[in-house]
């Protein structure tokens, strides 16, 4: 068992745009320091959807380029919801986001965030995946949501942690936090054993 | 599928100290009015602590005195971790949480949240369980979480939704938002069953 004691000794460097992720990266006790990178998120073609989220953490992390002190560590995130094969990006509209909804309700999908952490020495990326089962919804229950939710910046139009994630969806076998942005259980272990390597 | 479209009509009551429960309650889009009730949580002797939770929400339902209108419905609710048949409460004070935590630690325990709906024309309650798993927890990593997050008002010495929720939750089985004390899904669904029966 570790001997490193909470909190660990990094000082965060969160490149994401998400509030979901700056609320679960602060709840870690550590420093956190938001920053922004852009990449374009189309995935390569070909590659399996499940590799998706994994592959486009890497690739912001890679393209951030600001330098990092011994005790900074950068993190970026994707996250993507596959509903079979189907991978679902961020809703394009409303009626896109309607769209999306129309296609989890009822059934069971999976989400996958990949996560990349670098630090001055070295970078590691690794993804974790939850399933998610939705009840069926109802018309007005789609429309009142995207409308009062607006959730065109969430993967498959949905937020676990809002009002649909509350009504709608019934079982998760795996993290919330996955769901949410964040698998913050790997995030934490991955922190940890880079502070063991730095000791 | 339902006609009733959301939010639904009800003014809620609620009867729970647990900030837990007023965060999630107000996120069904419905007025809280939040009051209170005290009962004797001692369970009646040998019911199956599976049981417990949702005896004990029927009996705050039972006992407050407060009038309810045709369109309020009072919450109550009451949340037990068992590891095993071991059922674990609130802490008495630090050093009982940190032994609930290390019996907790490296093992999955069951939540289960009981939830009592009164109205003016019917009371109606269920409760529901989900699986935890904790990863093994240092004594160093105990000692942080009780000295800073002073767990005493959580059975079973944990919020899935601060610290040790987001460093040693490993996995869940159901419903994220019964562990953290209120079953939503379930809530919502006799809620509109409710609403469609007084239509």
């Amino acid at each position: 068992m570790s001997t490193v004691i909470p909190p660990l000794p990094w000082r965060m460097v969160l490149a994401s745009s998400s509030p979901r992720r700056r609320h679960l990266l602060h709840g870690l006790d550590m420093p956190v320091e938001i920053t922004k990178v852009d990449i374009d998120e189309t995935p390569p073609p070909g590659m399996p959807a499940a590799e998706v989220a994994e592959h486009l953490a890497r690739k912001k992390a890679e393209a951030w380029e600001g330098k990092l002190a011994d005790d900074q560590v950068l993190l970026t995130a994707d996250t993507t919801v596959l509903l079979g094969n189907l991978l679902l990006n961020k809703p394009e509209d409303a009626a896109d986001a309607r769209r999306m909804l129309g296609l989890l309700a009822g059934k069971e999908h999976v989400v996958v965030t990949g996560v990349c952490l670098r630090s001055s020495r070295k970078t590691v990326s690794f993804s974790d995946r939850a399933k998610v089962l939705f009840r069926a919804l109802s018309a007005g229950e789609i429309a009142y949501y995207v409308e009062r939710y607006s959730p065109l910046d969430k993967a498959g139009a949905y937020g676990v942690q809002d009002w649909i994630g509350y009504t709608a969806v019934e079982r998760i076998e795996g993290s919330f936090y996955t769901v949410m942005g964040l698998p913050m259980h790997r995030v934490y272990a991955e922190l940890k054993l880079l502070a063991e390597q730095a000791r």
